[in-house]
């Protein structure tokens, strides 16, 4: 008995080591639901930060995938693009329609729609529509950051 | 010596059943590389084979998220837009520019730039620029498929 006992010990300990999930920095492992709840902070971050606050979702090598432009790779070179979230007359806010997660728990994608409130050259209230894919990546301090964002357009909706 | 014996056995099996990576069917797991390799197959399929081609890698559940439109769900819904891709005028191709996997080997993604080569009314060659993010997922068959796909313009490259 003492034989067995000593194996299912070992080998529950491996099994607990392998599977990754005892650590108490990280009890509960991400999910589909912390990404949801990643981009309603994000896009609070952007609302009551601008640009401050959307930049500080992304990752260091983060790519912004801009309709009609180049692609820009990196932190600074995103930031330059941002300052017009600084204007109180533009709004942007978005809403995720899908969200998923790998199973090792560290690259995720949500997908949604966007919209952009501002004013155009008369002060008259302007909307557009757009689409979006956001990728999130877990950093090596454990947090969440943005690596790949790509917008396009959308219809008015009916 | 013979408990040690058994011990060890039983954690190296655990251990190998744990890691998931003892499969006869998938001896090596995915990397970004396969990645790589499934966006030239893919493409080689578009072009050979047009439309049908195209679809065979997408999920039965993918999203299309094209520019200017509503996103698509769905595999019937997105193959009813591609049938441009079996007139032989027309000709897609795309460069991933970077790929990543999760540690799970079951989610990864892809980025780069595409151009569209086509004839106007009067028949002359036209070519349009633009750029996508390809999500791919394993399936449960262990095929690689791509479950969202989107694309925006880019300017005409200096």
């Amino acid at each position: 008995m003492k034989t067995f006992s000593l194996a299912v010990a070992a080998v529950s300990l491996v099994a607990a080591l392998a599977l990754g999930t005892a650590s108490s920095k990280n009890p509960a492992p991400a999910t589909a639901q912390t990404l949801r709840q990643l981009e309603a902070d994000f896009m609070n971050a952007a609302s009551t930060r601008g640009a401050d606050g959307f930049m500080s979702y992304y990752s260091e090598d983060a790519v912004e995938l801009p309709n009609g432009e180049d692609a820009l790779k990196g932190k600074p070179a995103i930031f330059k693009t941002m300052a017009f979230l600084n204007n109180k007359d533009n709004h942007l806010s978005w809403t995720p329609t899908f969200a998923d997660i790998s199973a090792s728990g560290d690259l995720g994608y949500t997908y949604g729609t966007y919209e952009f409130r501002s004013r155009d050259k008369d002060g008259k209230s302007i909307v557009s529509y757009g689409k979006y894919t956001t990728i999130w990546r877990k950093q090596k301090d454990g947090s969440w950051k943005v690596v790949l964002d790509m917008g396009n357009d959308s219809p008015t909706p009916k």
